[in-house]
C-alpha cells in the first residue's frame, strides 16, 4: 500500500540548475528521485515546497512522495543517503517522516523563511566561497534596516518580481524582515507565507543600494509603490540565498 | 629601505599541502609569496606563525616578510587579494600592518587557539562539506569534557605527537580544552602557547572514542601518562581542523 512521506532536506545548490527537474542539467530533485529509483526500483515523483533557483541552497527544505516500501522512515533516509553520496555530497536528506495523505509539500506550506548571507568586508571570502555575497563596500545596516519596513505588509510586489515569474498575482504579504550582523556577515531573514519569483533576491539587490548610501531609505517606499521592476536594483547573486524553513 | 609587516591570513585548505612550502604542489606560502612577487617584481620569503597541515583551514593564521616598498598597508592588501584570485579564492589577506623589525610571526606569538569542528548528527553534510569532520554516532559532550580535563596543564604528551614531529621536547603546556555543542555541531577548542605536531587532531581522535563510549574519561588518563602514540585515538581528520588566532 501506498503511503505518503515528508522528507527534510538540506543542499548545496553550487553548480546545479535549482531544484526542479531540468532536461540539460542536475537539480535537486532529480538527485532524490534517481536516488529513490536506485533503493526501490520504483519511478517516484518527488514534489518540493519551493523551488529553489540554481545555485541557491537549503538548510531545511520540505518535499513529499507516495511509495509502497517496508522500509521503516529511519531506513529510507539512510537509503537516501547512501544513494546520494554519488552527487558529491551535495543533498542530504536530514528527516524522513509517515504523513496524512493529505500533506501536500507546498500547498500544506503555512509559512517560509529565507536567510541571505552577505559577507561584508575588504577581503575576499575564502571558507565562505559560494556561499555568501561579498560585498567590500560598508553597508548600513540601520538604513537598510529603515528600508526593509516600507516592505513589511500586504502588497504589489512587481517591482520585486521576476520578468518570468508565474505567480497568479503579484500582490504578497510580507510578515517580517529581519536585518542582523553576526561578526563581518549581515543577514537578511525574510518570512512571508509565499514568495514571488527572485522576490527575496530583488529585495536584497535593492537593500544593499540603501546600505551603501547608492538610495535613501524612502527610496524604497516609491520603488515599491512604482510597481515597475526596472526601479528597484539588481537580483542579487544566488550564492547567499538559503531556504532556511518551512512550516507546516 | 627595507620594513617588516604583519599579515593575518584566512584559507580554505582544502586541496593544499598546507602552509608550508613544498616542492610537490600547492601550499599557502607558496600563493602568498607568488601574490608578493606579482606586485613587487621581488622575491620574498613570507615566514608564518606556525606550519598548518594539508587540508587544514586557517581564520586569522599571522605571517610576517620584508619588503621595500612605497605601498601602504591597504594597498598591500588590495594587491595581495587582487593576485590571490587566480589561486581558486582559497587564500584572503584580513589585514596588513607594519610591525617593529623584531617582530616574527612564530617565535614572538605568546598564544595560539585551534578549534575543531566535528557535525555530530545522522545525515552527511552539504553545506559543511570539507569544513567539519563527520560523526554520524551520538557523542557524548560530557564525558569529552570529562576526559578533556585530564589533559589541562604541563605534560608530556608524547600519545598525542605524531611521529614525525620535529619539536625538541613533548613537554606542552594546555591552558584550556573548551567542548561545546552548536546546533547539531561540536566544537573542541584548544589554547596553548604552542602545540606538538598533530596535537589537536590526535587529542579529538580520542576525544571521540569516549564521547562514542569506547573509552571511559579516565582512559584519557591512563593514554597520557603511557607517553606512547600507540596507546591514543586515531588522528582525526584535517578537514574539521581551523587555527583561529595567534595571540602576541
Amino acid at each position: 500500500m501506498q503511503k505518503r512521506y515528508k522528507i527534510t532536506v538540506e543542499y548545496d545548490g553550487t553548480g546545479l540548475l535549482g531544484w526542479q527537474l531540468q532536461l540539460d542539467g542536475p537539480s535537486i530533485q532529480y538527485y532524490l528521485e534517481r536516488a529513490l529509483h536506485a533503493f526501490t526500483g520504483q519511478e517516484v515523483e518527488v514534489s518540493g515546497a519551493g523551488r529553489t533557483d540554481a545555485g541557491v541552497h537549503a538548510l531545511r527544505q520540505v518535499a513529499h512522495f507516495d511509495l509502497d516500501t517496508k522500509l521503516d522512515c529511519y531506513r529510507i533516509r539512510e537509503a537516501f543517503n547512501a544513494h546520494l553520496r554519488e552527487f558529491d555530497g551535495q543533498v542530504s536528506v536530514l528527516e524522513v517522516e509517515e504523513v496524512d495523505p493529505h500533506f501536500h509539500a507546498r500547498y500544506s506550506a503555512k509559512g517560509r523563511v529565507y536567510r541571505y548571507r552577505i559577507l561584508n568586508r575588504k577581503s575576499p571570502p575564502t571558507l565562505l566561497k559560494n556561499r555568501v555575497w561579498w560585498v567590500p563596500q560598508k553597508l548600513d545596516i540601520k538604513k537598510m534596516q529603515k528600508a526593509a519596513a516600507y516592505l513589511i505588509g500586504n502588497h504589489d510586489f512587481s517591482s520585486f518580481r521576476a520578468v518570468k515569474c508565474q505567480a497568479l498575482s503579484p500582490i504578497k504579504t510580507m510578515d517580517k524582515i529581519i536585518i542582523e550582523t553576526l561578526e563581518d556577515e549581515i543577514h537578511i531573514i525574510c518570512k512571508a507565507k509565499s514568495f514571488l519569483h527572485h522576490q527575496v533576491r530583488n529585495i536584497v539587490g535593492t537593500l544593499k543600494l540603501v546600505g551603501d548610501g547608492t538610495l535613501n531609505p524612502s527610496d524604497v517606499k516609491k520603488i515599491l509603490e512604482a510597481k515597475d521592476r526596472t526601479k528597484a536594483g539588481p537580483t542579487s547573486p544566488a550564492e547567499g540565498l538559503y531556504l532556511e524553513k518551512i512550516r507546516y
